[in-house]
């Protein structure tokens, strides 16, 4: 970190600022300049330490400079990572693979035609939604567990792998015992209970950024799973919440590529919920392919305007399809392959 | 709701809108206008309609009418809400309240120490973290049940009640035992299952807002916990997040007179996560009285430079002191009154 | 607009919002409903109706309903526009096209040599600031009326058409009898003295989407350009600001086929500013061509880390070059094809 | 500046990010630490240096030391500044002071009759619009020249002195001739022409903070102005944009007493516009005083449902009365006396 003094400061505060970073076990380099004096003290800074300077007299600002994410970090693990769910390998080194279903399980029927259509599209996994989390205790909260078991059947006829969310602890063996990825959706990004909780196992993590997270506490929040030993972690920008207010949330793609600069986990975009209104999922799902993303989470429903959530934002099987011709062709404008049910069949 | 129609929508399209508005049992009335036409629906529409409704063709956009939090609502029930902590009042028809304390409890002293320097001051309740929410995996998650036992020593030594964080519904009954108030801290706003366990059980909540959360979303929260039963919530304005970077977060002054408007519930206000800066932490909590709220919750460390989270938020006990000198005069000066130590003892 | 009254309006309260949107000459509709009134007035509500009736007793909220652009509007004019800049259309039905160039032109040789390398990758346009905004008074604030000069050199050594700023009315005319297109930058989308200004002279339009501005409120900046007659206006995406820190804005992609859908005007995307960092460009470049943008915006300089302003976001020749092999490829794979030298040759 | 190498930066690109820093004529120093390197330039590092060493190779990060604002910060100058408008004094050691009137100039009647009403609530100024910026162009932009005239008519009849908007350079001298105090709106708080202009003359400037403007780019807007010789720059918080919908803007408490502590310029609070909702406005003034502002500035209108212009968010002369009542109080519970009319008189 860097402690920057007000100019004025005196020689004793810059000395009890000293004195306060040595008991943190810290090296502190007095850099005195001609408007005022900074401090650098380079090596394991923690946190704690910044805080409790931040505080003395004399200090004007405290800038923190080493990353504060290890695990996820590029810089220490300069490889990209692969993550498996099911068969299916996402990463940079793998097609891009798209997942997609229905936001919530409603029925076997439902389930099952959604998985047979969008494999036939090319999907390669199936997403869906047992345990929903809703904004007011009124909404349609999901079937819980014999979701789950529609969601296994959906598997053994189409043999799609599943992704599908879980919302609190208790719930985690159970979700575990039947999806091939685990969902942390984005209202949980810091639930670190169930962060913990999902690191303890050993199935495959889809961590969504919360709606206002920084890019930065995204890979904080996969470090805590990463920290317990799981080390399948998948990111997912889906939108964050800006003044706009024609679009659901705001699809930020700048963090496609910066991800990918930062990290060495596979990044997948879910334009679905990046945007809010049907009519602008594919062409931002392209805008994603574009900008570097390992795949995609598109939201399918047989009869969107029947969907008992988030509807207006599904595309209906004759849109998936329009959108998954488009898709190989912008993978390979920007250079890579695009896995299809073709190729994995 | 209203569905507002495209210019040029056909008679077919509205009439498609009219009858998938009656297969979910609301009525329909359609209102043709010069420039396009317009359907309304009033009595309990449910966001599933509105969602079912958004995506049909000629639709042009959908508003939503009636407000979706019903218990939480001023129009529901008119008389404001008192709820107690232990033996405090906190509500608009009694006195000004002020909960105070360290961010993490660390030690037996310091938390006692705390408590009787907030005590002595006019603080009428002690907060403090045992389970404490953490950004990083790499910093110091609080004490877990021991700090529990710490403040209950707290409580006995100073007779403050206790208000303190449960993060998962695992902890909400070991937390219960102990505290006289149960936080649902910022990041838990939206945790429906946390939400649903503390619904279930007696103890009064004190709901913190998100920190990109409506104050709509914040209300719809509070619906979950009053829908189980449990009808002794608090909520507090804590700041939110904006694109200014020399503060923490933004506190939000005017959801303070907006929330006292839209609901009978309880409304506290934390300048301290509210600006992240102890020297914006008094003029903010003043602000917030003189704006209307019925408490504060402040926090204390006996040296805020020493403290292993939130350090430089927090405030000396000389500082928490002076300004517990200023408060009575800003709440008279608004009409109401603030206890103090010598009204309670 | 809609004019919903509170559960228990009174109807003497009804009665009195009825009059008072009679008095704007506009016909209210009362619909009665279960749980509250609502009041309907459909044709050519204005603003001040709206405003007037909000703040009468009983009033809950007024929802404006038609759209408040026109002449930008597609639902009056269907039909895509193609902006001329010199010689080359931008629009929908035109090839791709890029701009790209210095941020400030600086000296001769720096603007010549910039537009001779954008101009052989294949750019259609150079566009430069001689004008520029800076946050400080003390930054480097362009050359003026000098940079247009050489800027004009330019466009004589290699044809390409020149794009520029203007700040303020009193330099409208000078910049117009240069530039072939006249660029309002973000700061100034709603200084209206100024697009008064360029709305009243024939040269195209260039406006960039403030940095917080809604997409409505850059549709109701054009609104001002072409309500004074000048009906060659081409936006421009850049980034908006939101609470992420490390990117200097965010770049709306949602913005693209959004406005794609609202207006006939061409959208143009700038990904220089809308990332703020040189090794975002290029894929949010081929991101924003995905999502459908009719153009792009680049900042490209011969040697980025010597640029007077805004270097750390500026392309050297070499990739630019290497983004322009690209940008073609995904052009083609969304459907449209791309104006290179080579084609306009 | 601090630049901040990347892990695994070679000798070479530190030489080269030294060498380079040399070349702006400030001295570099390299800080080698145990993860990676720094190097600290301390002096009057320019931004374009800055942005220069940015994009070099090997640098991760360059972090600004040295606030970018000078005439404007407390560091330069400590004392509190004091600006006359007519006689009413304005700052810190000047009692508090309250600019009421209409959003907009319509009649001479409406004027004068809020001109009266104000003073004798205990107003010290009077504010009202004759040129307006409208976000449309279909809206009412105010009398130009002939509210001018009004305006001073109201002071003559009430020895109010008067703070009017002003929306172009070519516009400043008009406006000087008549207007005790020229306002900068948020819209022009970057129009940079405009600042400069109002910096040239010697009438006050009232600069309101842009509706996304940092604290920082507030105070270098301020700068401009000082820069320019004129001293007389007020600050106005004014609200800025957030998720938030419930409220127009939310109004930035925090900013007060931030910038009394960066800044020895006077801070005023637009609670108005700050919050949008006339029943909200109350309560935020009072916070406003409460957190230290210097004063307030608020709209009122004779009949706010008649008002062309923001009248959902003007007091009625009652409500106004209501509030002059009270902010004295809170004024002096916070330590500081009001101006009344009575004191003025």
């Amino acid at each position: 970190m860097l402690v920057v003094m007000k100019r004025g400061a005196t020689q004793q505060e810059i000395d009890a600022v000293v004195a306060r970073i040595r008991e943190f076990g810290i090296t502190p380099v007095p850099l005195p300049g001609a408007e005022r004096t900074a401090i650098g003290t380079f090596g394991s800074t923690s946190r704690e330490a910044a805080d409790a300077v931040e505080s003395l007299p004399g200090v004007a600002e405290v800038v923190p400079v080493s990353r504060p994410f290890k695990l996820a970090s590029r810089e220490v693990i300069p490889t990209d990572t692969v993550v498996r769910i099911g068969d299916v390998p996402i990463g940079a080194s793998a097609p891009l693979a798209v997942a997609a279903g229905p936001c919530s399980v409603e029925t076997r029927e439902q389930t099952v035609a959604t998985a047979r259509a969008v494999r036939d599209a090319g999907a390669a996994a199936l997403r869906g939604g047992a345990f929903k989390p809703r904004t007011s205790p009124y909404q349609f909260r999901g079937l819980g567990e014999s979701g789950l078991d529609i969601l296994a059947e959906a598997r053994a006829e189409t043999g799609l792998p599943i992704i599908t969310e879980v919302l609190t602890p208790g719930d985690v063996d159970a979700v575990a015992r039947v999806a091939d990825c685990l969902q942390i959706g984005a209202r949980n990004m810091q639930n670190f209970a169930l962060l913990d909780a999902v690191g303890e196992q050993s199935k495959p993590v889809l961590l969504k950024r919360g709606m206002s997270a920084t890019v930065e506490e995204l890979l904080l929040s996969a470090e805590y799973v990463l920290a317990k030993g799981n080390r399948n972690v998948i990111l997912c920008e889906r939108g964050i919440r800006t003044f706009e207010k024609y679009t659901r949330n705001t699809f930020d793609v700048n963090a496609i590529p910066l991800l990918k600069r930062l990290t060495h986990l596979p990044v997948l975009a879910d334009p679905s919920h990046g945007t809010g209104k049907w009519y602008l999922v594919a062409p931002v799902a392209l805008a994603a392919v574009a900008a570097g993303a390992d795949g995609l989470l598109i939201e399918v429903h047989p009869s969107p305007d029947h969907a008992l959530s988030d509807g207006y934002q599904s595309l209906t099987f004759a849109n998936f399809a329009a959108l998954m011709a488009t898709v190989p062709e912008v993978a390979r404008a920007v250079g890579r392959t695009a896995a299809t049910s073709a190729v994995r069949a």
